[in-house]
C-alpha cells in the first residue's frame, strides 16, 4: 500500500488552516435577496388568521409567504413536514410566514411588522402521555402521510412508528432467569451545535426550475425530497454543495433552511433567496437528538449469562417525525446491546410532541440505548459480583454468531475492543485514587443498509484525476479518504487527484453523507470506478508496451511492463496510443450492497457493523457533585484503516460530543419553548474541560469494505455517558439514571444513598 | 424519428425571451474584484520603464502587475503571447499593466496614474512589407516558441507559419492553357461583434489553484493553454461556462480576458478579479479577422476546364501568431476552390505586423480565400462566354473525386447546393431590372480533424437525463440539437433532457465548440453515450420482461417488448430490478473520427466537408455607389438536419455578418491604432439593412454524423462577398478586388470603366 493506511496531509488542511476553505456562508450571488420567517410563540395552536399587509408595504420587500401559498409537505421517511406552518403550528419556533427583502435587516423589521392570531391548543410534552390513546393529537391525518412499507404509523394516535421485533420467549425466560433487572433510563434533548448554523440559497426561475444550494450533507437525498414535495422532476432541481461544510452529525440532512428558502424563491421567482439560521433557529427550528425513556428488563443466570432482555422506548420525536421513523428502527434493532441473548423482545414507539423536531443525530439512537443498557449491564455485574469486562466478554457477539436480526455476523472486532480498552486501562490493575473510578462500556452500531453509492472517475488529458463523488465534506475527512483509494487503486500520486464537490446535475447518486457509511460504501464506488479507469488505460497502454494487459501495471502515474521498468507509458502517452488526441477517460462505479436483508429498504441487517469499547476514569467530588474526567480510552473496530490521524480523530470528536452528552448538554423548556437557545447558556464541553482521549484502533478488515474498511463516523459517543457513569458508580457507588449527570443528580444520589446507608 | 429533424422550441428560447437567460455579466462573487488594464498607445516599442508608485497609493487598490511579474507566453497552436507585455509592445492596444481594485472606478483612476515611458520602435502594418527579408522583426525569437509539428516557423523572419502545398505540375500547365488569368484581391480587417463582451473572472488561491469562470469558446482547450503556459496540472485549473455565451464567431476562444483575469489573480489570491472588456478593447485588444492579400493565377482551357491554379496569400496575423498558423492551413487546403483541378501550388505566410491579432472568425480563412477564387471565377466564366453557374457544375466535386488533400471525396453535396441555388433564383430565367445584377458563388470548408469529444449521459432516479457535455451554448443551439439527439436515440420525451453548463471539473473532454464541428462530433458523442446508457436500461429490464434485450425497445420514456405494448417498464422501475434502489446510470461516449490525415492535428484531410452555394441579387445606385442587396439564396450541404429552423437560423446569421463582409465593415488606423472602435463608426449591418435571405437545405446525409448530420454553423457567410461582388458585376460591369464593397470604390470603378469606354 503507497496511500491507503497513511496518515497524509489531508486534502482540506491548508485551506482550513490558511482560512481560504469556502464555506455556504462565503457565498454570495448576483440579484440576492434575503429571506426571514416569523415562527410561532406557541408549541401548538390553531393559525385564526395572518395579517401581512404593513409587511408587504415596507421598502424594500419583495414578497410574503405563508403556508396557504406553497401548501406541500414533505419528509424523508414520513412526509408529514409543511414548508410553512398550514392550519396550525404544533410547536414553537415553526416557521408560519416567511419574508423575502433587499437585505436581512428589512427582512426582519417586515416580519415583526406581521400580526398572526392564534388559538391556542393543549400541548403535549410528554411522550408517554402523547403515546396514550385519547391524547389530543397532534397530527390529526397521521394515515395520509406516505411512507416506506417498513414504517408503520398508528392510525388516530401520536405514534408515527410503533417498531417490534421478537426472538424466543422472553417471559419464559425471565421465569427461568436467577436474576432479572428492570430499570428506567432516559435521556435529555440536545442539539447537534454545528459550528456553521443551516444556510441555503434558492434560485427559482419562471419555469419552476430549482437550483438550490446548500450545505446539506445529501445533495441527492434533498433533491428526492423535493421532486417528491413538489412533484416535479429531478433533471429540475439541481442542488449543489458548498466545497465545505462546517459540521453535520445527521443535523444537516432533509430540508431545514432549505426548505424555507425553497418556499420564498417560488414566491419571488429569478432572484436568489438566501435564508441563514441563527444560533436560536438551530436550538428551536432545525433538528435535536430524540428525548428518550427506556425501560429495560433483563433476565441474567447466576454466572452472567444474559437470558432475556426486554427494552420499551419512547422516542419523544416533536413535532414532526423527520428521521424518527427510521431512528427507532434502526437503533431499535440494537435497544439489546451487542450481546448474544436468545430472548428478546424489543419496542419502540415513535411519538410526536409538541417540542422541536428530532431525527438524525451522530449516532443515530445508539446513545440512548446504550445508556440504558450498558448502565444495567454494570449493575447486573455488581449484582453477580462479576467483573464489567469479564461480563460483556462472556455475553460479547463473535464471528458467526446470529444477530437479531437474523443476519450471520462477519468481521466482528468487539471482545478484540473489550480487551483493549481494558488493557490500555490496565483494567483491574492500576488502583485509583480517592473518589476515582472507572467504568467501560460497550456497543454495536448497523448502518443504513441497502443503499447505494456511485461515483466516476474522471482522467484528465495530462493524467490527473477528478473524483465526481456526492459525498459531501462535512469535516470528516471524505475528501482525503476518497482520494486516497482512487490514488491507492489507481497507482497514481495523490497530489494529481482532486474530489470535485457534489453538485446533482453531475455528480453521481449517492444515497446520503451519514450513518458512518461513505468510506464503505462510497469507498467501494470511488475503487470500482478506479479499478474501471485503469483497465481502460491499462488496454491502451497495452499494444504500444507489447505486453497483456495483465501484464501490466500502474505506480507514480505510468504504466509499466511488471518488471521490466524502463517499458512504461504516462498516462497521456496511453490515451494517445488510443486516440492520437486529448482525450477522457471516465471510470464508473456504482457500489450497492448486495445484501438482502428482510426489506428493501432500512433493513435491519447491516452491511457491517461497527463494535466499539469504551473506557471512562473519573474523580468526583463529594461536596460539589462535580465530575472530573480524567480519561477516556476508545478502542474501534474501524476495519482496515485507510487514514490512521483521521480516524482517531473521529473518534476523538465523537467523544468530546459524547462527553457533552453525559456531564453538559440539555435543552431546557418553559411550556415548549427553549429557554437556552444559545451558547451562553447552553453548555458544550470547551478544550479545557477535555480529558485525554486515547483512541485505540481495531483492524477487523471486512470482507467487502474497500481494502477493508468499514465506517467510524458516529459511534465514538455512543458509549461514552455509560463509561462514565460506569466510573462514577465506581468512584461513589452511586448509579445515575437520567441524562445529563449534573453535580446536583449526584449530590442528591449521594445523598440518598448516604440516608439508605444510615 | 419522434425528435430528430424536428423543429422543436429551442430549449433556450423561453429563457431568452423571458430574459432570463443567464449571463457572464450575470455573475457576481463574495469578495470580488475588479482590474482594468493600461495599454499600449504604440504599435511598436521598447518598455523603458513603468512607474506604478502613485497607482498602488490610490485607496482601494488591492494589486497592480506588470509582465515582469508574471512572465509567460501561452497560445493554442503557436506559444507567442504573454499575459502582459514583456520588455516591449507589439501593437496598440496591448496589455501593459494590470490594476486590481475594489471598483471598476478606483481600477480605471489608478490604471491612469501609471507612468509608462516607451522608445518606438519601427512598426510594420503591410503584410508584404513584413514578409521580406531584413524587415525589422516584431518577434526576436520566433524559433524558441513551442508549436505543433505542422506549424513552419521561419526563423529571422517575421512569419510564423509558412505553408504550402503542391499537386501536379502548374507551370507546365499554366503553359498549356489556353488563358490565364492573374489577379490580387484583398481583404480588410474586421471584428467579430459579439454582442457580449470578453467577460472573465479568475479565482487563484493561496495553493495556486486556478478557478476561472469566463465566456470562453471552449474550456477544455483554454485549460490546456493555461496548464500549458504556467505549467500546472489541469486539476488544479477548473474552467466553468456561464449557462449562455452571447456570440462566439471564433473571438471567443484562447486567452482574452481570461489572460488578464488570471494574471491579476495571481497578484491579489483569495478573491475572484472580474475583467470586462470595453468595446474599445473588443475592437483593440480581443481578436480580428486576418486581412489578406490574395494572388491568385489560374490556367483554363476553352471549354472552361480549370487546369491549374497557383495561390499566394499573405496572412496579416498581427502581433501574435494566435490560430493564424491554423487559419493559413485549414483555410489554405481550400485555397483553390471546390473544384477538381489538377496542378495545384498554394502558398499561404501567416506574417506578424503591429496591428492588433488577428485569429479564428467564423469561416477560418475560407472568406478571404472564396472571395479571391469566387471573384475570379467569374471573370473566367465572362471572359470564355460560359455561364457561371454551368463553369462552376462543370468543375465542381463530386463525390468519389479525390480531393487536393488526397482524401477520396463522401458525401459531397455541391453540385446540389449550386443547382438548388441556382433554380431557386431562376437563375438565367427571370430578367432583372437596370442597375440590377445576380451573381453566384460556391465553396467548401472543412472541419477540424481529428479531434475528439467526450460526452455523459445521466440517468437521473426518476427517469430524467442530464447531458454532461463541454460544447458551449454560444447562441448557435447546441444545447437543443444535442438533448435532441439524446431524446430520439433514448426514446425520452425532449423535456426530460437537461445539458448542463461545461465545467471542467466534470463535463468530459472536447477539443473545442468551433470549426462547424460540435453537431457532428459532440452529435455522436452525446448519441454515443446515450447508447450506452440504453444498453444498460435494457439489460436491468431484460429478465423482468422475461425478454431478450434484442426484443426490448425504448419510447415515451419506457422499456417495452417490441409489439407487446403492455409489457413495459418505466426508467426508474428498471433500475429497481437491478438495484432495489435509487441509482444512476452513466452512459459514455467518446468520439473520435477514427480518420488518419496526413498528421495527427490539424490535418489537411476532413472527416466531412461543408460545401454550400450562395446567390445574391443586388441594385447598385449609378449616382451614389450604394448596393442594395435584393436577395441572398443560400444552399447549404447540412447532411441530415436536426433541426431544419435553428439550421435555416445558422445560415440566416452568417449571411447576414458575410453582407457586413461585404459591404459596410472595415477596421480603420492611423499609425496602428483603430480608428473606429465603436459601433458608432464601425458599421455592420442593421435589420433595415437585411435583403431577404433564403436559406435552402441540401440533406445529404453523411455515413459517420448522428442521424447523417454534418455541420453547418460558419460556412454560411463564405461566399457571400463574391456573390454580391459577382451579382454587381452582372449590374454594372465593374470588377471591386478590394473589401469591403464602399460606395466609393464601385463610383471609382464605374468612372474607371467610362474612362475606359470613351
Amino acid at each position: 500500500m503507497e496511500v491507503v493506511g497513511k496518515s497524509v496531509p489531508r486534502l482540506d488542511a491548508r485551506d482550513k488552516v490558511r482560512g481560504i476553505a469556502s464555506y455556504m456562508e462565503d457565498m454570495r450571488l448576483t440579484g440576492m435577496l434575503h429571506g426571514k420567517l416569523l415562527r410561532s410563540p406557541h408549541a401548538h395552536a390553531r393559525i385564526l388568521s395572518i395579517d401581512t399587509t404593513a409587511a408587504e408595504k415596507l421598502p424594500g420587500v419583495r414578497g410574503v409567504i405563508t403556508g396557504k401559498d406553497f401548501p406541500f409537505l414533505h419528509g424523508e421517511s414520513f412526509v408529514d413536514e409543511p414548508f410553512l406552518a398550514q392550519d396550525k403550528v404544533r410547536y414553537a419556533g415553526e416557521a408560519v410566514v416567511g419574508v423575502v427583502a433587499v437585505d436581512e435587516a428589512t427582512a426582519e423589521a417586515a416580519r415583526d411588522l406581521i400580526q398572526v392570531t392564534y388559538e391556542p391548543l393543549p400541548a403535549l410534552f410528554d411522550p408517554v402521555e402523547a403515546y396514550q390513546e385519547g391524547a389530543p393529537l397532534i397530527h390529526e391525518n397521521i394515515h395520509t402521510y406516505a411512507h416506506p412499507p417498513v414504517i408503520n404509523p398508528v392510525k388516530g394516535r401520536n405514534i408515527c412508528n410503533d417498531f417490534h421485533l421478537e426472538t424466543g420467549d422472553v417471559e419464559k425466560a425471565f421465569r427461568e432467569a436467577d436474576f432479572v433487572f428492570e430499570d428506567t433510563y432516559t435521556t435529555q434533548m440536545i442539539q447537534h451545535c454545528c459550528l456553521e448554523p443551516h444556510i441555503a440559497i434558492c434560485l427559482v426561475d419562471s419555469e419552476g426550475r430549482i437550483t438550490l444550494w446548500a450545505n446539506n450533507d445529501s445533495p441527492y437525498r434533498a433533491r428526492k425530497e423535493l421532486s417528491d414535495a413538489l412533484k416535479i422532476s429531478m433533471s429540475k432541481i439541481r442542488i449543489i454543495s458548498p466545497p465545505y461544510i462546517g459540521g453535520n452529525f445527521g443535523g444537516k440532512g432533509g430540508l431545514k433552511a432549505e426548505a424555507c428558502a425553497v418556499a420564498l424563491a417560488h414566491k419571488v421567482r429569478n432572484r436568489p433567496v438566501r435564508v441563514v439560521y441563527t444560533r436560536e433557529e438551530e436550538f428551536t427550528s432545525s433538528l435535536v437528538r430524540h428525548p428518550a425513556i427506556i425501560h429495560i428488563k433483563t433476565g441474567v443466570k447466576k454466572d452472567g449469562t444474559l437470558l432475556a432482555r426486554k427494552v420499551e422506548v419512547f422516542w419523544a420525536t416533536g413535532a414532526y417525525a423527520e428521521k424518527g421513523p427510521t431512528v427507532a428502527r434502526l437503533a431499535g434493532v440494537s435497544a439489546a446491546g451487542p450481546y448474544r441473548i436468545a430472548n428478546l423482545c424489543l419496542d419502540g414507539y415513535v411519538v410526536y410532541t409538541n417540542k422541536p423536531v428530532a431525527g438524525a443525530c451522530r449516532g443515530y439512537g445508539g446513545p440512548q440505548l446504550a445508556w440504558a443498557y450498558e448502565s444495567q449491564m454494570d449493575d447486573i455485574a455488581r449484582r453477580l459480583s462479576l467483573d464489567p469486562v469479564a461480563i460483556r466478554l462472556k455475553n460479547a457477539y463473535e464471528e458467526e454468531n446470529v444477530h437479531v436480526s437474523g443476519q450471520v455476523l462477519e468481521s466482528v472486532g468487539l471482545k478484540e475492543c473489550i480487551q483493549k480498552a481494558a488493557e490500555h486501562m490496565e483494567w483491574g490493575k492500576r488502583p485509583l485514587g480517592p473518589n476515582q473510578g472507572r467504568g467501560i462500556a460497550c456497543f454495536e452500531r448497523g448502518v443504513k443498509t441497502p443503499f447505494g453509492s456511485a461515483a466516476f472517475v474522471k482522467v484528465n488529458e495530462d493524467g490527473t484525476v477528478e473524483v465526481l463523488s456526492s459525498t459531501t465534506e462535512v469535516g470528516q475527512g471524505a475528501e482525503t479518504i476518497l482520494c486516497q483509494i482512487v490514488a491507492e487503486e489507481m497507482g497514481i500520486p495523490l497530489h494529481q487527484v482532486n474530489k470535485v464537490v457534489p453538485d446533482t446535475s453531475v455528480t453521481p447518486f449517492d444515497t446520503s453523507t451519514t450513518a458512518s457509511r461513505s468510506t464503505f460504501h462510497m469507498g467501494n464506488a470511488v475503487k470500482m470506478a478506479a479499478q474501471d479507469a485503469k483497465g481502460q488505460l491499462l488496454k491502451m497502454a497495452a499494444d504500444a508496451l507489447e505486453a497483456a494487459v495483465e501484464d501490466l501495471e500502474m505506480k507514480d502515474g505510468k504504466i509499466y511492463v511488471k518488471g521490466v521498468p524502463h517499458r512504461a507509458l504516462t498516462i497521456p502517452q496511453a490515451m494517445r496510443q488510443r486516440y492520437g488526441t486529448p482525450a477522457t477517460v471516465l471510470g464508473r462505479g456504482f457500489y450497492y450492497p448486495d445484501f438482502m436483508g428482510d426489506t428493501d429498504y432500512f433493513s435491519l441487517q447491516s452491511v457491517f457493523w461497527i463494535y466499539a469499547a469504551q473506557g471512562a476514569e473519573v474523580e468526583v467530588d463529594p461536596i460539589t457533585g462535580q465530575v472530573k474526567v480524567l480519561r477516556l480510552v476508545a478502542a474501534h473496530d474501524a476495519g482496515r484503516v485507510i487514514h490512521p490521524v483521521n480516524c482517531e480523530g473521529q473518534i476523538e470528536g465523537s467523544l468530546s460530543m459524547g462527553l457533552g452528552y453525559a456531564l453538559y448538554e440539555d435543552m431546557e423548556f418553559e411550556v415548549g419553548k427553549v429557554t437556552n437557545p444559545s451558547f451562553l447558556s447552553y453548555k458544550i464541553p470547551s478544550a479545557l474541560d477535555m480529558p485525554t482521549i486515547e483512541p485505540l484502533l481495531v483492524e477487523k478488515a471486512h470482507r467487502e469494505g474497500p481494502f477493508g474498511a468499514k465506517g467510524v463516523g458516529e459511534p465514538g459517543l455512543v458509549g461514552t455517558a455509560p463509561a462514565i457513569a460506569n466510573a462514577i458508580y465506581d468512584a461513589m457507588g452511586v448509579r445515575i439514571k437520567d441524562l445529563p449527570i449534573t453535580p446536583e443528580k449526584i449530590l442528591v444520589a449521594l445523598r440518598e444513598k448516604e440516608a439508605a446507608g444510615k
